[in-house]
């Protein structure tokens, strides 16, 4: 905003303009004839720099000092406060001649200041700051998560809480805006959404009602301003997650105008922009302590509830059983949903992310876990076909990792595909999108299509460890099988027998010496640890690990009709992770001396790290079905401490 | 990949594994009862590193040095080449007892390696290095460039130019990969398209035949190993720009997959991948020389024609006439289309951006521009409304500029658009969209809704200077103009006539002291200057600008009915820079000692930076139909020498 600086000969003329506080005006100097040099004087409320060859030079308020008059000498002006009046700042200009006597010539503007801003908590500490300068891009913790793919779903529940979100809204919605106008009676006020974010609501807040007044189609909003000083508060709501069209970025901007003459457009005089980053969705980490943990209460399950009631006391988290008219016989708690959270500066609260599986437990999440204080979302493929990866089994994420020095403060997130052989089974797009848009948890994709059921739970896990690394990877090892069981035939034991105490229908005697003559479980186990290799090198290279950060945990396939491969013991690396104690699944391996081998193989591998080791007999309710511990169960986990602003991308 | 080390006691006991060369093998050394420390043997293809508590120590090959056996010890192999035939390497571990003497046991694998990598130019020198290791993102160029939205338009340009696409195939084609493969007969080989990426084709070069076997719906391809060594070259092409669905980045994988034994899937060995980044569309400032102006021919621009000729042939570059039969009456050359360009280190092309305006001149970059050496892309709004804003006078590109330390080596394009104020008009998003998913040279918005046509070509400029900047930029100033004006009253030439020598429609006199005396047209402009200076912030703003880069060129405006700006006198900013030649609207100011003094005053502000101004009469042509030089003229330009793929994002 530049006035046009009128000299006239001979006489005292003025023009005046609006500025806004903090913005600055830029002032050419003419040179009246006869004229070789000026002073400035100014009011109080103005800073005025002389500037000249781009030096810069504060000019003193009465006036005292001169500058000679060069071509291009330059006056830039800025108030730092907003005018009580009308023109109510000043500066003048004086021209003086050869002789150095009295000035020759006069020129003055009149100034108002504006003092004008949009505020936010820029600092995140969750109060709002006068102006301050530091207009970050701020956290935004998007309200009752809905995907427009289950719009009857969520209609249904926004409708049911839409009195209880209008109550919540002072908590959930963040204070957005104030704005201070003085003087002039000439300006407009205008906000602008730029560009177009239809997801997005703004509100002012007048005595108890909230307006809207930006947002879907409504792209702007003129104030008009009547006079006097004011402040108005804004809020601004989240409708919708970060995804593939949408970065999760919304820009608010307000800009003052100012109506001239009847007949002319308003003028714009200034423009401030906010950026609003609408929280992620957060995964979490077998590293974080357990809050709930839920499990489906079916026919043929209790002893399998009641030793995972034993654990879940033993952690110190509560167990939340999810019962048959719910669950309508299903019993894979892990496949149907994912928990994660979101989290701005005034909020942090828990979000379910609906698997596009849609099995017995299809209406569990929005019956039984949405609530006030418990956010939900689903992503769901209109017309691909949902597999077997689509289940949450198959979507994990390691703890914190740092990786050639790249930081990944929340960790990264594991998916399952059919990468690198041919086409196969893939997580549905509308998934995957979902979770690379969150942007701070940077997906990894592996490779589990080789798998019947095809989960990452099935070969990987992480359990916490009080070292630098925080952490060990344990993985399926059907070579530290192999090794262990050849060790043991070697000490004599061979016919030490497997499966015992289980009365299953396989009732054929397997023993250490049976399993190592077998030739095709070799090799199809050779081919097993293949794959599983594949993804060890994957994993190591994104998650920055060594061989030490490893622990592999001894394993055995057999493969399918299909060629994928299914657990032959029950799985032990698809445990369940509560703090220090592990919820294991009973291996049923060789018994030697009274003890199975494979568990007093793993007890030496993870006690010494401080863990604890339940093995949990759930061969005939789900190992027989496909599924392990893990695959049964679902912990709903504490946040991370750091926040998600401080991932730098 | 590992392989199980497998150790028996008493006799030597052999396994194999195929590695590939490059990749390591971790082998976990196990104790034999009564051995205490052990010595490591290998052929010498093979490199055996011994990793004890994360220390490193290469083994001699040798088996001179004897390492303690500590539980965790692990041996790090790798190979540096192929083998010549399967197992002809090998790695032999002996176990020492306490007593120092014999080795008291033996164990040992054979290795076969594999050589396999996509090789690519990464360097960018048009040569494909063998097996670089910096897999650096690298540059494709999309060829015949056709938009989803002119399908018909394209296809029928396709099917014209099919035969010397295939031709041009091996100019315009990136070599892609070649891969080498020895030994072990039992090796498959795929590639795997992985995100599917469907505007992308990959084809094998076989004898003088292309075969297509990766894009659109085909995701893989397998080559069958069947010995020997062999090399393949394969073929990239880009199909389609960068966009708003579409980032540009393209993968490409090649998987090692071994045969392990009939019934069992093939186990992934090692994988290679390489990413490809399609090359975007680049403007061309006016600081770039000119290599063409096009021109149209109408009825009554004969006087026109000939003054832009000779300008033209100052500056040393060619005139391109688009006569009747093409234009259709249609006098806007700017408005229908831009020019840019693509590049790649092996080819850079001239690409014409069709406007989805669509006036007369509307099949004339499709009949006259798109050939074998020039490529075409339009973007085509479906739904929304097409507005002047969607003409290209709306769409310029600045010159190189750094801000805040940012570089934009390249310059930012900048678009006119309807912010800050309410609603109005904008650019069409699919065109926005794509100017912004070229991301190399970040797109700018400005306010150029208030002008009755609407385009950043009626208020701003840009002109080569030889200083550290290179540029200046030039913006249209209602002050600057009221400013000389005044002046000149001052000096007594309050009644110099304007618009003297046209003879148009308008008759009535117009001197200084009528337009400085005339109360609503210094209030239109005093508003019009605002709107300027709102651009004018950021433009300094987002172009890292000082009041020196800008030269402020005398301008009045009209309001219309609709309360839109359009210029009053011919407007000088809207000129044609071709390098230090200026074809600039003739301004028809007010006529002082028989000189314009508009033309004098822009000559006295251009010719001292080494510029060379012609003013050409375009009022009865243009001017009165509300446009100028720029808005009927456009010019092909050189590219810059700077390539795209060393901008920072």
């Amino acid at each position: 905003f530049s006035i046009d600086f009128n000299v006239s000969s001979g006489a005292l003329s003025t023009s005046s303009g609006v500025t806004s506080v903090g913005a600055f005006v830029w002032i050419s100097v003419a040179a009246p004839a006869g004229s070789v040099s000026f002073s400035v004087k100014h009011t109080a409320g103005v800073q005025v720099e002389v500037v000249t060859d781009d030096q810069l030079q504060v000019a003193p308020a009465n006036g005292g000092k001169q500058w000679p008059l060069d071509h291009g000498t330059i006056l830039k002006l800025s108030m730092n406060k907003a005018s009580t009046e009308a023109n109510d700042n000043k500066v003048t200009v004086n021209y003086y001649g050869e002789d150095g006597g009295p000035p020759i010539d006069q020129a003055g503007v009149f100034l108002t200041g504006i003092g004008i801003s949009l505020d936010v908590d820029a600092d995140r500490d969750g109060v709002v700051e006068k102006n301050n300068p530091r207009k970050v891009t701020l956290p935004l913790v998007p309200s009752h998560q809905r995907s427009p793919e289950c719009c009857h779903v969520g209609r249904r529940t926004k409708d049911a809480s839409i009195d209880l979100l209008r109550v919540r809204g002072e908590g959930s919605l963040t204070k957005l805006h104030s704005w201070r106008e003085c003087a002039t009676g000439k300006s407009h006020f205008s906000k602008h959404s730029f560009p177009p974010t239809p997801f997005f609501l703004l509100d002012p807040f007048f005595g108890q009602r909230y307006i809207h007044v930006l947002g879907r189609r409504k792209l702007y909003h003129v104030v008009k301003y009547t006079g006097g000083s004011a402040e108005l508060e804004f809020f601004v709501e989240g409708l919708r997650f970060p995804d593939d069209t949408f970065s999760g970025l919304v820009s608010i901007n307000i800009s003052l105008l100012e109506s001239l003459t009847e007949g002319i457009p308003r003028a714009p005089i200034f423009t401030d922009t906010v950026v609003f980053r609408v929280a992620p969705w957060i995964m979490t980490p077998n590293t974080l302590a357990p809050v709930n943990v839920f499990v489906c209460s079916v026919k043929d399950n209790y002893l399998f509830l009641k030793e995972v009631k034993s654990i879940v006391s033993k952690a110190n988290c509560d167990l939340k059983v999810c019962f048959g008219y719910v669950n309508r016989g299903d019993r894979w708690m892990q496949d149907e949903i994912e928990f994660g959270y979101i989290h701005a500066p005034h909020k942090c609260f828990p979000v379910v992310l609906d698997s596009p599986r849609d099995g017995g437990l299809k209406d569990f999440p929005i019956k039984e876990i949405l609530g006030p204080d418990f956010g939900y979302v689903a992503r769901e493929p209109l017309f691909e076909v949902v597999t077997s990866l689509d289940s949450f089994g198959n979507l994990e994420v390691s703890p914190p990792v740092t990786v050639n020095g790249k930081a990944y403060p929340l960790g990264r997130i594991l998916i399952g595909s059919s990468f690198p052989t041919s086409a196969g089974r893939r997580m549905t797009k509308v998934v995957r999108d979902f979770l690379y848009a969150q942007q701070v948890q940077s997906p990894v994709e592996l490779y589990s299509d080789w798998l019947t059921v095809g989960h990452v739970d099935e070969f990987v896990t992480f359990v916490p460890h009080p070292d630098k690394k925080q952490f060990r990877m344990l993985m399926a090892s059907t070579s530290a099988c192999y090794k262990l069981f050849r060790e043991k035939q070697k000490e004599g034991h061979g016919e030490a027998t497997m499966f015992k105490g289980y009365s299953g229908t396989d009732t054929k005697r397997v023993t250490i010496n049976k399993v190592l003559s077998n030739e095709v479980m070799m090799q199809e186990n050779q081919y097993v640890q293949r794959c599983i290799d594949w993804n060890r090198d994957i994993l190591k290279k994104e998650l920055g690990l060594t061989e030490k950060d490893i622990i592999d945990l001894p394993a055995l396939f057999k493969i399918d009709k299909m060629g994928k491969a299914m657990a032959y013991f029950p799985n032990m690396v698809n445990m369940i992770v509560l703090s220090r104690d592990l919820g294991i699944p009973k291996p049923f391996g060789p018994i030697i001396e009274g003890d199975c081998c494979l568990e007093a193989h793993v007890r030496s591998l993870l006690e010494p790290l401080g863990l604890m080791c339940s093995f949990i007999d759930d061969i005939s309710s789900y190992h027989k079905k496909l599924g392990e511990v893990h695959c049964g169960t679902n912990v709903h986990r504490k946040p991370f401490s750091f926040k998600w602003w401080h991932v730098i991308p």
